[in-house]
């Protein structure tokens, strides 16, 4: 097994991915930019390097400081996490030139999810299903009124280079793509280099589901279920919970045999998620594939009782999978909250110190921190205190446990969004399941929005 | 279902079983004593109501205030938590006289096991391997000498009265039993008002080895695993585990069918612990039966998936069973540490304020915390801090991830046992799984002792 990992990120993800390295015996190495020389994950490593300033191009997406710390230290491997460097397939690239294992897929696999169109063909090739639209790349406004024609309204226009949200327009109608086509393809190109747009039947009060992969070099690639994860706000995932209340037991297998069949497709290893767009008739459509771990794995891991950074781990050093899809059991429900700092009516990030920091405790509740108390929440990342991780054997039960636990979470100093968090998950429409990505915008108290 | 409960109790007991409760969509009632009005159960539960001044006798003894309080808040039934009333046979009368359910078994079952020789002629009858020694009371010192020639030396020799290590002692020879006998029989008298005692072979290196079970009131029972609590100082417990290293599949089968003999041939409910002691051969011996929740129940529902105190809850509502012995899996390893207030060289309790309380967080990791940062932990009580539990699927992690957090456990303002158990989790003879009961006396360093 590797000696050595450096983990080539900061906060809950960074200590989370350190304590399985501990548990399972192999050193670790932090970096840290000068705004993070307290946080809990470089206290919590063997070693702990100081890559540069708090902002991020000169330290936590600074590629060669990063790998001249990883020869100083004398690593085998090196662990993106998620965000900053883990879907940058030139960091991949250039970690395995220096001989550094990447714990991931290969830079070509994620160079190719990374492209929303390439992605899509990919997927089209493969038999997986796409929502309606074009798949070739769109520059110009007359192919764009054409193949909107074919799809009809109303679309998503789409930068191929977006992701997470960014890039992303709906259009009602003709008059909407005249107006809005140009625009969006001027900001693609200047904020991602990459003009090329694509159009995408749009698929009203959809559910966003995804499906957790893992696969082995041999190619071997089991799913372990999906994640409900529809809660968001401005793209951003908000609460997270597995299974989901809407998929039945066909619909998983369906789903679940068709994101294998496209990781295969592409040649994938290590843990993976394909995002899914679901409709109310549960027909699902390919929306991207993340190359990476998510940040609501843990729920995954609740309710497979695996844990993915060791799969990543052990995948990454060559093994074979240790378990075969027919050894997967999902067991209970499990509902992950993200908490932030940030002001609960303008959603302004609220950084600051934390003066208290008092949790929820007792059985199945599970934290992955990114502060603690005493510290501050920096204004130059993303301003998570931590995640809340709550598991029954009900969903009903875990619901109640999470409410619960959020009365019981007292945080002081800085503000967070556990009001929000409270009123979603104590609404009557998260209890009945209508868990659209509308639920923020349809059911919270104007206050929030 | 019930509606409301209350818990006559305090401590990390009281907010788990609040937590279950609730989860269950059960109403709590609380009571406390002048030193706990601002404990971390009183503000979890939905109502709370002073009892009396912070010396037991006065508040977490006083029946009369409980069934008042009982009453008062309309309650259905008392959940008696460990310690305190919950032994008690009269208190499970006097709950059932007023009306109100007593979560626990019957009366005389509880009177039945308190009383060690009681006890012991009920298991040798429903044929249960006990410690070879007499089994009618001795109170003359010439009747314990004719017992002790037949038994042969070494010998322990007990109060009928006493238990967790009160009223016993080696008696290593006749001459030794000569000096003893009379001043133990006089002082099991004074303190327990009963000076029956009696005489056991000595089991040299025994580990304590207790099994879980859950029974309702039409009989059905079952035996979820066991915990192997061996580790103990002063006889109390420090460090359990489940499952055994030391206990194999055929071991495992055989304690826990006997366990469910004991218990049905005295007509057992609710959720029952029967201890054993073990010699190096695998040989068993009944040792006592606990007629309650264990103090380290959390490590059988980590490694079974169930609730233990709801299971407690159901039973005593009336409901069957909902697990079948062949349903009962025990997944993974799970251990626990007591954290206590306490000077890690005198093991004198280190009352005072905690100032600082931060918490190891992560995979797995559970707490179960009898008080919060700011608070004082009370000279009137246990001082416990709380409950530390760590599952892994192996041992081996296990061990390192308890290890670790314990390394990440801040407590500041007062003094703790987190050296000790840190020196005994990280000893090679722990790894090894050499814990009997005399771990801490033979491998621990001087100072701890």
């Amino acid at each position: 097994m590797f000696k050595k990992i450096l983990i080539a990120n900061r906060g809950e993800i960074a200590s989370r991915i350190i304590r399985t390295c501990h548990s399972m015996g192999i050193e670790t190495v932090a970096v840290y930019s000068e705004a993070d020389a307290n946080a809990p994950h470089v206290k919590l490593a063997c070693e702990a390097y100081l890559i540069g300033k708090p902002r991020v191009n000169e330290s936590y997406l600074n590629v060669e400081k990063i790998i001249e710390v990883a020869k100083r230290a004398k690593v085998d491997a090196i662990h993106p996490g998620y965000g900053f460097l883990s879907e940058n397939s030139l960091f991949a690239k250039v970690c395995e030139e220096n001989g550094f294992v990447f714990i991931g897929p290969t830079p070509e696999v994620i160079e190719k999810m990374g492209d929303k169109l390439q992605a899509r063909l990919a997927m089209e090739a493969a038999g997986v299903p796409i929502v309606p639209g074009n798949s070739t790349p769109l520059f110009e406004l007359e192919k764009a009124k054409e193949v909107a024609e074919t799809i009809g309204f109303p679309l998503m226009l789409k930068a191929s280079a977006g992701g997470g949200g960014i890039g992303m327009q709906v259009i009602q109608n003709m008059n909407d793509l005249e107006k809005l086509f140009d625009g969006n393809r001027k900001r693609a190109e200047s904020f991602f280099g990459n003009g090329a747009m694509f159009l995408e039947k749009l698929i009203e009060n959809p559910r966003h589901i995804e499906i957790q992969i893992l696969a082995d070099h041999k190619g071997n690639t089991v799913f372990l279920g999906e994640r409900e994860c529809s809660i968001q706000r401005r793209h951003q995932k908000v609460v997270e919970e597995a299974p989901s209340k809407f998929v039945d037991n066909q619909t998983r297998k369906n789903m679940g045999e068709t994101a294998v069949k496209a990781a295969k497709s592409i040649g994938y290893s290590n843990a993976g998620t394909v995002e899914f767009i679901v409709d109310d008739e549960k027909n699902y459509y390919f929306l991207e594939m993340n190359t990476r771990l998510q940040v609501e794995h843990p729920i995954t891991e609740e309710i497979t009782g695996l844990d993915l950074v060791e799969q990543q781990i052990r995948i990454a050093f060559g093994e074979l999978l240790n378990i075969q899809q027919s050894e997967v059991e999902l067991k209970g429900h499990s509902i992950e909250v993200r908490i932030y700092a940030e002001d609960p009516v303008t959603f302004y990030p609220s950084p600051g110190k934390v003066t208290k920091l008092q949790l929820p405790t007792g059985e199945n509740i599970r934290h992955e921190l990114a502060i603690e108390e005493g510290l501050d929440v920096s204004p130059f990342y993303d301003p998570m205190i931590g995640k809340l991780i709550v598991t029954s054997n009900l969903r009903e039960e875990s619901i109640e446990k999470l409410a619960r636990a959020l009365d019981e979470y007292e945080i002081e100093g800085i503000k967070s969004n556990i009001p929000i968090l409270k009123e979603i998950i104590r609404h009557p429409e998260f209890n009945k399941g209508n868990t659209t990505t509308s639920f923020i915008n349809n059911y919270l108290s104007l206050s929030h929005k």
